[in-house]
């Protein structure tokens, strides 16, 4: 097993949570190999702490929120948002009692969490995700995945969606790969991979949208990734010459944390601009699309992780690349300086 | 893992199984990191083996027990109460043909074991227990559990009894720890933890011992540990200035023994001096005694040991440690005191 | 773990799969420690692959058939029979995309598979098994067992067939081993273990195959090994002082492929040349020899695989040998000898 916590960026906002997950019922979970504890105080803030007790190494999880704290199930000690001891039942509250506390925000339906320099989680760094908040032209569904694997072969998998006409049968249309134009390329640290299928069939997926669905339409897989593992895919379809605002928009956000260097949180988003506000479709839409992620995508992730074993490098076994491989190759690169430039920046420090 | 043998005391008796565990059905049990087959010959006598054939590694607990003897399932040898073989069906009885035997002592409701220097293995070396031999005026209820944990981590447990108010919602009163008094001291190699609670509440688990329970009394905790994990534990309650021998006594014993660094056999026996001979309330006891040792101390513990990782040293890891610790401290430096002088006496003979 | 490869004969044939089970939806399997893709073309040949795209490393297996090509599942290319890539939807076909192919036999109803030089993959050094063959005379019913311990440990299992009399109540008879005529010998690199039973009760599995079972006979249990483990497994009764051909024949054979040094693929052959063509008794003694495998061979041979942990070598622990271990201490002696030869020929090549 890699010791590898310096293979993950850490000056930088994760998911550690869908906010529907976080509640007054304390919340276990593992990000970048640390045992995190996330809960609401009875005031509705949202608290990560470091989930065990300095005392006897309980995990805080086990334990109950009262008012602003958490109380360890085993002594009662209780630890407050900033992770110092408010309440020892057995003695006085030395200064030495106290837990490590990581700054978190709540937006876009989500709690974010920063494991890097507390100096620098800076709110506006967030990633930029405004169709979360278009309510009124967007509807989306959510859910997320633990899959037992690298998170980089999550985002190998997102950044390159030819693999869709062969894993994905809803997703597939009649005509394959064949005549998809392609772009790819990169803007400063974003990577943006572009498919066009013009005068295309159309997947069962996209025909869900449609009251009565054209025959054929143009079809787009256009998806951007920004470092750590964010990554937007622009999904639609319009009628053949027709305008993309006019067309079948089905945006998705996806967003990567790892838990340890071989199992990763998958936090989906699967949005569109038809059929709003329709709680039944919702339904219909989630069950989709979890089913697509848990049993096609997370089967073959998993096994390439089976593959690789112990190892969390999938370059180091020297993968046969292909022109689609590009993408992920750039996003990879890109991760892999920006983490050594941290590295770098911090064995520098004074 | 540790190889960690050598952290065990070895001359010393340990609990190998509950008495109506052990019949003409082999019993196999890990203790103290050797493989041991436990039965009784068709004479009632009981035995302990090295549990593994010394022919093919076979072992002897999936044979059966032929008079005084256990045959081995796959090619037939068998061994008697001493480990030499009484039978080959294959050939002669070599010399070389024996498995090693450990002596046993059955007392209390238990079968002792020996696994140190068998001319050491001394009966009256045994733990004293009286109370589960005074049947005329208590009554017990018996249970074993296995604890993915090191054996200290259950000593912690119980020389701490302050977690009492916080894990079990059964046994806790309004009060809390509040307006507790405690003694610590030690005996020689024991240590003793003593909790009195004048004029609180009863617990759930108190009042289910009176017919009709008073408001409040005057409440104990006081528990002993001798080593290697010894412990007896006297809880009861008086009405308010009430003499202990008149008010309700719920003594438990709970002999610990090692199976491997990282699991632990957990006997307990549950005590009264109220509601004798009553077997509806024994199952009812049982259930309630088993629930909560199983639900909520096995939680906890091995939520510690998975803190802890594979380190079976909980000192190593630094805790935080509180007024509450000191038995615990005693009783593990009593231990490690009698460990290393019991090595450095076998290192010492010629 | 041991890196064990060299442990195993590779100039050989191993079975892979039974023939029922091999079809035009892929098989995977770990033989000889390596990940396999076993599956027949639309025109029905049999072909054998690394079970690895070797773009992404996903397996093959998870993929599906097309002609006499299987395709990844993930991003569609397509190998053919001898492992090289014959489509490349994202780009053209490069000589570097290619996986290992094995040669394969079909014979007997089994798929053999050859991992060593392929140049020497010689159809004529498949072992010979005539019974399976004479449907006429002989029905057999099979069937394949995961066995988690060291192929050698069940061939130990065969070669000493006085366990019988201990370990299956089924084939065992009222005289147990007592009388048994025995005889071992070497005919080049076969091992043969011979036993008599002349005028003895008949096991409950004997008086299957009788309308009308007499109350003695003459029994037999020869067994013949050759490496690396097949094994030809003769037994049967004859009236007392019958002849062979008019008695009872249950003939089986056993044949075992190493996945991995702790676990073995066990493919068994049961054979009668009584109640032929009757598919009711076929269900009946497939129950059986399945029941006797997995509940009683199975067990004792895993147990002594726990026994001996992480090591693939039993005599390394010493075990205490007997007369009737002759024949698999023969038997190990020439794989031993089979295994050092071919890695001493193979550092010789040039």
């Amino acid at each position: 097993m890699l010791a590898s916590n310096g293979n993950f960026l850490k000056d930088c906002w994760y998911v550690a949570a869908m906010s529907q997950e976080v509640s007054t019922k304390p919340l276990g979970r593992t990000l970048l190999e640390r045992a995190v504890v996330l809960f609401r105080t009875e005031e509705g803030a949202v608290v990560a702490l470091n989930d065990r007790c300095p005392h006897r190494f309980v995990p805080l999880s086990l334990g109950k929120v009262i008012g602003s704290s958490i109380q360890c199930t085993y002594h009662g000690l209780r630890f407050g948002p900033n992770g110092s001891c408010i309440h020892n039942p057995h003695g006085k509250v030395a200064q030495r009692l106290r837990i490590d506390a990581y700054p978190t925000i709540e937006r876009y339906g989500y709690i974010w969490i920063w494991f890097g320099d507390p100096s620098k989680s800076d709110p506006s760094t967030l990633p930029n995700m405004p169709l979360l908040e278009r309510e009124e032209e967007f509807t989306f569904v959510r859910g997320v995945l633990s899959v037992n694997a690298n998170y980089e072969l999550v985002t190998d998998n997102l950044l390159d969606l030819s693999h869709i006409e062969y894993l994905h049968p809803a997703l597939a249309r009649a005509e394959g790969v064949e005549g998809q134009k392609v772009e790819f390329f990169r803007e400063n640290d974003t990577v943006i991979a572009n498919r066009w299928k013009p005068n295309n069939s159309l997947s069962t997926f996209a025909r869900l949208f449609w009251d009565c669905p054209p025959s054929s339409g143009d079809g787009r897989a256009n998806i951007r990734w920004q470092p750590p593992a964010f990554l937007y895919l622009d999904i639609g379809v319009t009628e053949v010459g027709g305008k993309v605002e006019e067309g079948v928009c089905t945006p998705s956000i996806h967003l990567l944390t790892p838990a340890t260097p071989f199992r990763t949180h998958y936090f989906w988003a699967q949005g569109r601009n038809r059929r709003l506000n329709d709680s039944e479709f919702d339904r219909k839409l989630w069950e989709m699309t979890d089913r697509i992620f848990r049993t096609e995508d997370k089967l073959v992730i998993e096994a390439q992780q089976a593959s690789l074993g112990e190892s969390a490098d999938l370059l180091s076994m020297r993968p046969l690349l292909l022109e689609p491989d590009a993408p992920a190759m750039m996003a990879r690169r890109i991760l892999s300086q920006r983490i050594s430039a941290e590295a770098a920046a911090e064995s520098a420090e004074p």
